[in-house]
């Protein structure tokens, strides 16, 4: 509270355009790139540059000279006849400090150093190397991105950590200390319809670190959601005032790792952090209206439902799907979150008892359509029905794998799709905001199966769960802590 | 306690004698058979016996008699030849009662109703079908399991609720009242190498209830572990003698559904069950040492345990595996559940630098194997190393899904397979229990692939978990709470 006058402010104009360049270089040059290893991992951002189309010019770097994927390789970066905006370094974190000299006398804004072996080693050596690289920094003003870690991904700039992630842009920014946690959440919400704006993997954040970045997004037009994976903090007081205007203006989700002791060790190994007190950070976001969570996967569902469900308080539910036993347990998840499945109303259940028997589908909330593979638009008919009940703020639908296993056979797996069909027609039909449970397959055909009906979902705008936990969970975390 | 003597006695004899017809029965009729529709899902149970290849004669009754998948079919069960000791019921509910004068009649021990449409539709017309069943039931000696259920899996006897459920044994018995969640369940955990000894799906339970299945298995050498999902219970006196004397002989697991209030309202349409006060099965499971899990995921991942894994007291583990942030994460996981991950001794971490460089690497705890893709021979050399300290009760590994994704192409595909191997060809040098982690992949070909990496640690026997919450919660629930 006492940081509301200075919240008001937005970062400095030049730290902005700073990271503009990071964000969105007009040229880039990629420097120790293993020219004999093409399939090297180190080779993901060169991968990336060509498979987004980079607009701008690509310089590779190596001394051998020559050409390389198609494009013509430079024996320095003063051999580049253009200006570079931004390099992206694979050398050994020895060379670090007077690539920065190079650069700077190249006029290059920013360097992203992938490389590790700095001060995360906890080694007398790898700690040096990291303060001469900062002191190079500050002398010559570029600034640094990492070291150890992946970088950037701006779909709308066609600059990317991987050749994979999508090409189109969404309202989500992300804040990553760990480059494995951002492969992994944009890979894990990618397919669940998640897109991103902007994206910085920062590794040991030794020149630009979390401040910066949160800075950069809440003035972002592009960005309407944050999400954060935080080992530490460099400097308390600036982040701070970062994060009160950041939550006023985004959605902000917090992974903050290295909450217990050992942990904090565990992420001072890692990107040399120091990760504070968790009951700090609890209330931090307890406070601020900030979403808290403690895993990816739990950071994946809050990122999915942030970008398909409106921020609306969740009292009443109605849930429906197939499987008696699954909507016992679907109900306990909800009500033990503080959620209501209340049953339904006479009128209602009269209604729709008129055009569907009673034997082994449950017309109560949840209601279980086990039958409804048998007679899908008796499931659509009621659905629309359940959704003018004015007590009910969401519905969940789920579609049970159990379902795929129970029908074996090619014909009966049809069914299993139709039963999917029912439910995505049912839930184009009504007239709430809908969340979609699908439950993961164990083994590949299963895996399949469950991918192709996820994905017709996720294509008409539905959020989709992949457990009774994680929708509970998720609902009660984005809808009900900002109330 | 005061039941202490009763908990000394066995099950009567006949009680016993009567559960081995159902578990063990020398010949099985099936009626209500749907010939029309042979892909029918009710056909489910005919051809399990058909797959498991049952020993005894299987009988077909449908009215118009002739064959169907090479077996006789008769017109009625007065028109079988021999003895039926066990018969599976298709029928519609309005025919039980007299399906069971019919039973009677022909000395069958026992009648399985699959059938819905009885007391959880809590309609006037079900409820008075099933009090009339009950009745019956009573007055011919003839037991009913059921109705609404989908019977009973023995591997041993070559029964089975699915065709594709494992033919061999293990020591897992269950005793759910869903069906659905039984199908579930043993999907789930077949792939991570649980098997079973006998599961029964009882569904209303009106007449053999959950308390015969926990004696029958309390009383049976096969079984070593009790996995239950209750919505209710019928008799609690007799149910807390049983669970008594279970929990001295057995593991006990326990997912009691219809804890909230709408759940157990959710639970009596299901299976018509009385769900009870929460807070006493969490007192029961506490004073007795039984394990109270509270999803169909955390049941599947305590089998899997339970089966693996030594019930010792964990209070230091070891963490390795790929990926910085991973191992930050995995860390808070343990620690917040009360274990312990302690630095590497110095000797220990000194020994391990002496192959290996740091960069990119953490020899702290977790130790962080990220370039044990380039280098597998250490990674293996290092676990050797870590599991002679003897501060640590238990080692987990993790290969991480990212790596997959990070090495796009196929040679840096083949390279994810190494580090698996590597981790596996460590897991078989250590002596220490070893638990693994493998996440699962979002796209249909992670998930093949992840699969077949689980698959090569399940047939080494290892405990496979699909995140790092699963793999904590699993250890702590089943290690610390008997201690």
């Amino acid at each position: 509270m006492e940081n509301k006058e200075m919240g008001k402010e937005t970062a400095g104009a030049s730290a902005m355009a700073e990271l503009d360049t990071i964000f969105r270089p007009r040229s880039v040059a990629v420097i120790g790139v293993p020219l004999s290893r093409p399939d090297s991992v180190a080779m993901d951002g060169v991968d990336s540059l060509l498979e987004f189309q980079f607009s701008g010019p690509i310089y590779l770097i190596n001394p051998r000279g020559g050409e390389f994927k198609g494009l013509k390789v430079y024996p320095s970066l003063d051999h580049i006849p253009g200006t570079v905006d931004y390099v992206i370094s694979l050398l050994p974190a020895r060379m670090a400090s007077e690539l920065v000299e190079q650069s700077a006398r190249k006029g290059v804004k920013a360097v992203h150093f992938l490389t590790a072996g700095f001060s995360e080693i906890n080694e007398e050596e790898g700690i040096r190397l990291e303060a001469e690289l900062v002191q190079t920094a500050k002398k010559t003003g570029v600034r640094i991105l990492g070291p150890n870690c992946l970088g950037i991904y701006c779909p709308e700039s066609r600059i990317s950590i991987m050749p994979q992630f999508p090409k189109d842009s969404g309202p989500v920014g992300l804040i990553m200390q760990s480059g494995g946690n951002t492969v992994d959440l944009v890979n894990m919400t990618m397919w669940r319809g998640v897109r991103f704006s902007k994206v910085v993997s920062y590794g040991n954040g030794c020149d630009l670190n979390e401040s910066d970045f949160l800075e950069y997004l809440t003035d972002d037009p592009d960005t309407k959601i944050i999400g954060l994976y935080l080992e530490g903090v460099k400097d308390g007081k600036r982040f701070r005032q970062a994060w009160d205007r950041a939550v006023k203006e985004k959605v902000v989700i917090l992974l903050k790792a290295g909450s217990t002791e050992a942990g904090a060790q565990a992420a001072a190994s890692h990107t040399a952090s120091l990760a504070g007190n968790d009951a700090v950070w609890d209330a931090l976001c307890r406070q601020s209206g900030a979403i808290r969570v403690h895993s990816l996967p739990e950071m994946a569902d809050m990122l999915v439902t942030a970008t398909f469900l409106p921020r609306i308080r969740v009292k009443n539910l109605a849930l429906i799907g197939a499987g008696g036993g699954s909507s016992v347990m679907l109900t306990d998840e909800f009500e033990s979150r503080g959620m209501r499945v209340p049953p339904l109303p006479d009128d209602l259940r009269k209604r729709i008892r008129e055009f569907t028997p009673a034997a082994g589908n449950i017309f109560r909330n949840p209601i279980d359509f086990s039958q409804a593979v048998f007679e899908p638009e008796k499931q659509i008919k009621a659905m629309k029905l359940i959704s003018e009940w004015k007590d009910i703020d969401l519905i969940v639908g789920f579609h049970r794998t159990l379902y795929y296993r129970i029908m074996t056979g090619e014909a009966k797996r049809q069914l299993w799709h139709e039963m999917a069909d029912s439910l995505l027609q049912g839930a184009k039909s009504v007239s709430k905001p809908m969340a979609i449970v699908v439950e993961p397959g164990a083994v590949p055909i299963e895996a399949a199966e469950v991918f192709s009906v996820c994905q017709e979902f996720v294509s008409c705008g539905l959020p989709v769960y992949y457990s009774f936990i994680s929708v509970a969970n998720a609902l009660r975390l984005y809808m009900n802590s900002a109330f």
